[in-house]
């Protein structure tokens, strides 16, 4: 499917006044999107040169060689287990990556937040599966302009309510929305119960005559971060035996239903061995972190079946006796775990955030000197949200900067178009 | 002083490539800033009744009657404490907001990083007090454009290394640079210790002919969050005091300092009342946060010196049996905190993060019903980390969007020009 940009923008200027501003505000001057700015950054001559040392700190750096040895790993498993791939941009929230990933074989996207999916629409991904339950007017609103765009968009969801507000506006729209079914397979969060509950919100979805259900999304997130591969494996068999019962009983009821998500990067290789999951929803496989490395492997304490390629890079900016701090703190790396950022190349040291902007490293047995204005590279804590707290992610092969990504929009903003 | 763009344009140009890149995409297609442009979106037109069901959630709204109370009773303690004010900007990084405080008589503005002293100068904020140390050449080529641009401009110091390249780049550069001695005054981060060290490094200064050294910096951000007021005024009257002999023995050696930079929104009122100290770094007191009412104030068990003028509105995605699940998790509330946001007109509920997009509610003893499609607003936690996870501010007087602000570039990002 090409994606059609200009008729893109004229169903997101149907929307409310709240979507409309920066719309009209970039229409005035300019059809320049911000993504489209920074990729002019990309040009060779503009970036001719520029190496680790010229970057500000804190950024956020991108060793290429892991990252694209990550992208092909992960194709190279789904292509010998005949399970397909619809990473997480909610990881990454970056088009070139997303770019990256389909090209590399992904039949799709999925997309946590509206304005994910609207940017990923707008870059011509296919197959964005939306994996929140978007709930009222203004979300919908945005949701029926991206199913112009990308006709196989789909959306999950859980309540009778709002299978009703979205069989309502896509009437209205004269288009047909694709659902999945959003399943709670153990992780109390959205979704509807497997089972009974499950057929009941099947059978509603069916007498919705604008809404088609596609299959079920069955995320088990409390899996997929369990410490120790066979612990792990026995909770995501049983969060995917409720997956496939509840398919099951959909079948029996009549429902052709071509789609069966699930998997992470922690359960990837336990659920594309389980026979009827259709695809992996992975997503920080492409970066790793601190959390996902803790959490073993196959065989092994630390899980490397992926490389951590993503880093934060700061500089020395006090030091004293025992102490050296870092221009790096709440602000530049993620804080919603137990621990922090693990230094990439320094051993016999330890992190603890000291401020918004600021982080103290204790100097116990470094394993090498630490200098005022030294640079050094964190692995951080938890990929997503840290991702989340830049605008620019830095390429780098060796020590050359060879590309700058964007990285979309905060929360809650609504794109640029 | 009036800001002179031009030139200051020109001087970022003469800046290393990674600057340069940004600086000329904007300027080839058009010479808005990114905050130019945020700005036409508060033009009435364009918010004409759009009201806050209107917005996209998770977003951030202020509550602007009681920002512009807060703004209004720092002020008037400043004026009848004859107290300076030197608010942080690193809590809004929105200049709309510094220019409040300036207008409200406010002599300067913090900042904690590059990038925000170059947005506040670019805006022509007066006063910039750098309040970290910047080190290593790529922040100070950035340090000398601004000085250029902001010739009253003050930057923290604690390191001779750090004063011989800060001296090496203002004579290179034909500018004098003031400086800020920063002491550590108990918080353990940045920062010379008091005393002989301290007078050690400013004679270092002295012998550096394109320094000049304005005064100590002596933030107390131990002492800012103690809760209990006496305990905090125990707490903050220690730090002060070490800062007080400090410039005492500085005195006595000849430097006449016209600045001692101290304060915090939890010892505004305390360290006001200690003679000498000429200013107070408040950053909080604009918006408030969770973090801050637990603290306690003057009389009562929540400071509310304040009002809580920021929160997140959300939506209600998920709803069944005592559980509500709302769109603002990890990506949308500052997490740096041991608890969660409070909702600002429910009671009886408790919320956990269940995610990077997710919230989860438990319906305890609910105040009154929580629907699916409900909207929820949230007191952060902890605002500056809070803030930092946004594209804009929406300012509501009641129900209607009244202006919409602009939150600069993300952590380490060069602001764009």
């Amino acid at each position: 499917m090409k994606p059609n940009r200009r008729k893109f923008v004229t169903s997101i200027l149907a929307t409310s006044p709240v979507y409309l501003a920066p719309t009209l505000l970039f229409a005035k001057h300019e059809s320049y999107t911000r993504r489209e700015m920074d990729k002019k950054m990309q040009k060779k001559d503009s970036l001719a040169g520029m190496s680790r040392s010229d970057l500000p700190t804190p950024c956020l750096l991108l060793d290429l060689n892991r990252f694209e040895a990550n992208i092909e790993k992960m194709a190279g498993h789904s292509r010998s287990n005949s399970i397909d791939l619809r990473p997480h941009a909610k990881t990454h929230k970056c088009v070139e990556i997303a770019q990256r990933q389909i090209k590399a074989g992904a039949r799709g996207i999925c997309a946590a937040t509206i304005a994910e999916a609207e940017v990923m629409s707008r870059a011509g991904i296919p197959g964005i599966l939306i994996t929140s339950e978007m709930v009222g007017k203004p979300k919908i609103k945005r949701l029926i302009a991206i199913a112009k765009n990308s006709p196989d968009m789909m959306v999950a969801v859980d309540h009778p309510d709002n299978v009703r507000e979205l069989q309502e506006a896509a009437e209205a729209a004269r288009l047909r929305l694709n659902l999945m079914l959003d399943l709670d397979v153990g992780s109390n969060r959205t979704g509807t119960q497997p089972g009974e509950p499950a057929l009941k919100l099947a059978q509603e979805i069916q007498k919705a005559k604008s809404l088609q259900l596609k299959g079920i999304s069955a995320y088990a997130g409390h899996s997929s971060h369990v410490v120790g591969f066979e612990a792990r494996k026995a909770s995501s068999k049983e969060a995917m035996g409720k997956a496939l019962e509840t398919r099951d009983l959909l079948r029996k009821n009549g429902f052709e239903l071509a789609i069966l998500s699930g998997g992470s990067t922690g359960t990837y290789n336990i659920d594309s061995s389980i026979e009827g999951i259709s695809e992996l929803q992975v997503g920080s496989y492409v970066f790793m972190d601190v959390d996902y490395r803790r959490i073993g492997g196959q065989s092994g304490d630390v899980y490397e079946d992926f490389a951590p390629s993503l880093t934060v890079l700061t500089t020395v900016i006090h030091r004293s006796g025992n102490k050296a701090v870092l221009d790096g703190g709440i602000k530049a790396i993620a804080t919603d775990r137990k621990f922090g950022p693990e230094p990439r190349d320094l051993t016999g040291v330890t992190y603890s955030f000291a401020g918004d902007e600021h982080g103290r490293l204790l100097l116990e047995n470094p394993s090498r000197e630490v200098k005022l204005g030294d640079r050094l590279e964190l692995i951080i804590p938890h990929c997503d949200p840290n991702v989340n707290l830049y605008d620019r992610i830095y390429g780098l092969r060796g020590e050359k900067v060879e590309t700058v990504w964007s990285v979309m929009d905060r929360a809650g903003a609504p794109a640029y178009f």
